[in-house]
């Protein structure tokens, strides 16, 4: 895998200088702001639409899945799975989705059949239903491109990236890093539990974890203004197994591993200060940390000592 | 150009199985069959949605434009034209658009820039705004999808393929064939005549041309289970200069060139034997021929010889 093999940077750059222009293009009818989702967070919308959301994620063979090893019928769902996941992001229930290929010529009728049905026996386990789509071929490598329509539930808000407050609690729904070791084809987006916090828990801010923790949640911070103070102690609990499996291959710390590697799909959730033990342990979550006024990323350590995490993704394990 | 370079023949044997999958996948819950706007439309769409329909269209670089001929601003305009012709096609408002990229990384910055900046001044001029995407890079030809989100005017249907009627009248919206010698990648799609012709004229069914007359207009016929004639004399009316022009490079009628090219993005509008000529002229459309019972499409000569026509597109002039 070489996601982000472009410089990272340049990446980011180019994101930023688009949101630019995106922000700047001429409205075409006057805006009430407080309907509106911007271009930032994981999903979109329009003002008065009646709470529709769309959101697309574009995956290549080769960067996102690798054709040779992995069955095709595998990366149609994972496809779904991380557009799904876009839902799960903003606590929005999938509704339709829309799925348009560009297949190598190489591929027989029976593999691209296999996208869809991956792709579709994905959507139905989440009441989501593949609508329409676009399919072409090429001499190249595959790219599947998967467009999620979502509403939010009645009478509910979706959870933004903008809305973490200073002593708000930071949690995650599961264990962190080495996704890539195989877990990041089989993703179970958190859809379910992302509804059922929005209903009960009014999350202030959420995100999925799609390019790595220290990443997403940055974007959080970002978009709230605020920093973050990451407990070490806390976070050695939600180390996956494989992130320990890959550090004895890297030689990293398993930490790092559960710290910057992508594609896990678990949520950060930021809850107020209120939010009582027994309901974030029922719900499967751990606390990991909290927001703090400024100052970054931080890790405390046990021995009180306060570090700084700068936040990078996949381009770390090249 | 290299589009359908995959055997079209199994190209529309996996969109026909696909199709089944979708067709046979569980539903979530119970639909309104007159509501829902099925697979097999330009656009897609759920029961009970308020009128949304969505599309989604996917562009290659060697394929569907050339970079080393075309500038990344044009390629962005095209990209976004033919997914809004898409809500041309079927008399949808276009509201909102989402573009996703996977960049080959020999772009700079301001290439990736410049798709979108094309993308986004193109959706301005139809009232429609890009809100959301999502953006990679690879080391392939670039990859452009966009998404539209579009909404049927208040108390309209949208146009669908399958209402032609035996007795009903073809007409197209402007000239055809040749397309390729450069007008692709400046198309205008037919939004706001498709809009007017839905509130005032009631078309029986629509479809733009984008894989040739032949095909585009087959689908209307396969989709309302009738066969078209075609008049030659009228058809000849409506060959582009451009058709012509490339006729004089391949050595075939211009006719074949105006019959089979694609991505003309003029609109096939069929309306009821009523309408009256003024009316028609108006608009700008010309009558191209006539819904008959069966016999699939044909072509009447002026001495009144009948031949039929094979729907073919692109692949024919490799």
């Amino acid at each position: 895998m070489d996601k982000n093999s472009h410089n990272p940077k340049s990446e980011r750059e180019l994101i930023r200088r688009i949101a630019e222009d995106l922000i700047n293009q001429p409205e075409p009818e006057p805006e009430r702001a407080e309907a509106r989702v911007a271009f930032g967070d994981d999903m979109a919308g329009i003002p008065d639409s009646g709470g529709w959301l769309w959101s697309v994620d574009m995956l290549m063979d080769g960067v996102d899945f690798r054709s040779a090893e992995h069955g095709w019928e595998t990366i149609g769902r994972k496809a779904m799975s991380v557009s799904l996941s876009d839902c799960a992001a903003m606590a929005v229930r999938p509704l339709a989705a829309l799925c348009a290929v560009a297949l190598c010529d190489s591929l027989t009728i029976d593999d691209a059949v296999a996208i869809h049905r991956g792709a579709q026996s994905c959507a139905s386990e989440y009441g989501c239903r593949i609508v329409g789509g676009d399919t072409n071929s090429w001499k190249k490598p595959t790219v599947v491109s998967v467009t999620i329509v979502g509403r939010a539930e009645p009478g509910l808000a979706p959870v933004r990236r903008s809305g973490a407050c200073v002593g708000d609690e930071i949690h995650v729904s599961g264990l962190l890093g080495g996704s890539i070791l195989g877990r990041h084809l089989t993703v179970r987006p958190r859809v379910e539990l992302a509804l059922e916090l929005n209903r009960h828990h009014t999350p202030h801010a959420m995100i999925d974890i799609s390019d790595g923790l220290s990443i997403d949640l940055g974007h959080i911070l970002d978009s709230s203004a605020c920093g973050a103070e990451l407990n070490k102690d806390a976070l050695d609990k939600v180390v996956h197994p494989d992130a320990r499996r890959l550090a004895r291959q890297t030689g990293r710390p398993p930490l790092e591993h559960a710290l910057h590697d992508g594609e896990d799909f678990e949520l950060v959730v930021v809850l107020a200060q209120a939010a009582d033990k027994p309901t974030v342990e029922r719900l499967g979550l751990t606390r990991i940390g909290h927001i703090t006024k400024t100052g970054g990323l931080k890790l405390r350590h046990s021995d009180g000592k306060l570090e700084p995490i700068e936040p990078r993704g996949w381009e770390h394990f090249r």
